[in-house]
């Protein structure tokens, strides 16, 4: 293992920039003192883009390729038209650095607020296609803004990218105590795309018998998640409805505010990149309002990734430690990061 | 309006023929006795497609456009593959038909189970497009079952497909009390569809002066299904998202058990299709198990369509009254269809 960590830092737009110092706040709390961290910053992002019309020029992008890893606070701001940033710039990432796991995991903390009665017991992780599916940008549009306007997207989904993804997957879930893996897709509809997925998913389940295997449709996989979320252990999905999924599934279990995600690459030729599920919060941005705990989440993954497994459960633990011991007032974005830097070099 | 119904009925599979028996009794009990009612049966569905190969055959098809409107059960068995059924009838059936408003109502009703905590005020109407997107069936599948295999699905969206669909839903917008619209897409990754189906949602806006918008990427928007669903009333959106939407509107509402919908050609120029929005159950199939609520609440949507107005919403109050009424003891199929027929026709 590298005794040091050579980090790129992306904070971006609105609250991305207050998250991400609280994340690094408490990643140099929790290093071990023999562990250089390097950090260097890019200015990518929607100011970027106003001054400069770049969204993420090849220069950067080939700088960014010689980190060990990438932290991503937020992107996108109101003020940039739809689609300008998270194509040309957070998609851009994904897709040139082949991140084609991208990991969420979901997880109902003790004394978290959900909107779910009962309070059920949520431990899963998404495990969503990264680099496929609709969110290839094969698509367009003919006679553009007339009345005959035709409109396409292509969902793109190869027997390479599904089965790695899939074999990523089943080997989580053969990791987990449960060992339990749900395949959703649409089969019934997108039966080409559908067809593919169950086929790789079926194929790749008789290496792995102890693995318990099932396939929910994305419909009914929505109803499980308000109605019976602890039946999930494993998910693995399609990059749109791993997208649908993870955001419904931050939501039962607290809200965006915990959400995590790392985008993997498992193979190290690219560098993976991790940030919070959630946006950039133009609305609340600048007012020390947002909870950086999904970022500080996000470096646990990251930490876990690079080899560092006892640093990363130790931010875990103390997260899982500070939300126990909440009191309902509220605190700030640094509040929060220095209780949570406290208890990982505690 | 005509005082005569010609309705066919497709029963279709599983717990599809329990709940339609019942949707019949309520539809026979709430008509006035000068409105006659003829009902023929269609034979479709899994069992006829085991013994003769077919899912929707031209004659069938050619006969069903005769009738005023069509009320199916559920189409699907565990025995049929994948798509065979869903395309080649329940869906060969919309697009044939040219259902283009696929009518969603999702309203939390007195006395009922939802897994929300906080039990929120839930009244909302999703106006799915029912006719374009990745429905099409535009797709294929190159070197199929090879570790080289492409599988592609096509989404498309037209300006007439979607400018009709925006229409209907900004009028029925304006029709009820709250007069907001909300238009669900994923316009920052699908940009191509997600730019047609703004543009055209912003320009019928500007005849719909009293009538408040709202946009939701639909991720997003799943987080308000369950964080904040009173902040609905009207949401248009597309066929896929609409799927996924509507299904976890039904689990927020107290179960799919409870969700009618309407597959509607707003023109006349075919019969419009009526449909709870669960499938066909097969593991309560016979068992006398289903809530056939579902059904009967499709049909005052099919009432209203046909113009009875007042046959519908004395559906929609027996409903909410037999709900409301309910002592937790569980009722068979049977006695909740005649509980209903009872207060419809009191
Ligand atoms: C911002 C957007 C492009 C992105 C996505 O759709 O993947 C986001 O919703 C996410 O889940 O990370
Ligand atoms: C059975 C299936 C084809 C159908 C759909 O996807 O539309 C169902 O889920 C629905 O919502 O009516």
């Amino acid at each position: 293992m590298s005794r040091s960590i050579d980090l790129a830092v992306i904070p971006g737009d609105g609250i991305g920039q207050e998250v991400v110092a609280q994340g690094l706040k408490v990643l140099n709390a929790v290093l071990p003192a023999d562990v250089k961290l390097e950090t260097k910053e890019y200015d990518l992002g929607a100011r970027r883009w106003h001054r400069t019309g770049e969204t993420l020029p090849d220069a950067e992008l080939d700088a960014l390729k010689t980190h060990d890893a990438i932290l991503l606070g937020a992107i996108g701001d109101p003020s940039v038209p739809s689609g300008v940033l998270e194509r040309g710039l957070l998609l851009k990432l994904r897709f040139a650095f082949d991140h084609f796991i991208n990991l969420r995991p979901s997880k109902l903390f003790p004394n978290t607020a959900t909107p779910l009665a009962g309070r059920p017991d949520i431990d899963f992780v998404v495990v969503r296609e990264g680099t496929e599916g609709p969110y290839t940008g094969n698509g367009g549009s003919l006679r553009t803004g007339t009345p005959a306007e035709v409109a396409t997207e292509v969902s793109v989904n190869t027997a390479y990218g599904v089965e790695r993804v899939v074999r990523d997957a089943f080997a989580r879930a053969q990791a987990r105590p449960r060992k339990k893996l749900t395949l959703v897709h649409k089969n019934n509809v997108l039966v080409f795309a559908g067809h593919l997925w169950k086929n790789i998913f079926d194929t790749v389940a008789k290496e792995y018998p102890d693995v318990t295997t099932d396939y929910l449709h994305v419909d009914a996989a929505t109803i499980f998640f308000v109605t019976q979320p602890e039946r999930f252990d494993v998910i693995v999905t399609d990059n749109l409805f791993g997208d649908i999924l993870t955001d419904l599934a931050a939501a039962v279990t607290g809200g965006i505010g915990l959400a995590a995600s790392g985008n993997i690459n498992p193979t190290g030729a690219f560098p993976s990149m991790f940030e919070p599920v959630h946006g950039s919060a133009p609305d609340i941005a600048g007012q020390g309002k947002a909870d950086p705990t999904a970022t500080v989440l996000s470096v646990a993954l990251l930490l876990r990734h690079l080899g560092y497994e006892a640093e990363a459960a130790r931010i875990e633990d103390a997260v899982q430690a500070d939300l126990a011991a909440r009191d309902g007032s509220a605190r700030t974005t640094d509040e929060i990061g220095d209780a949570l830097a406290v208890r990982v070099s505690g």
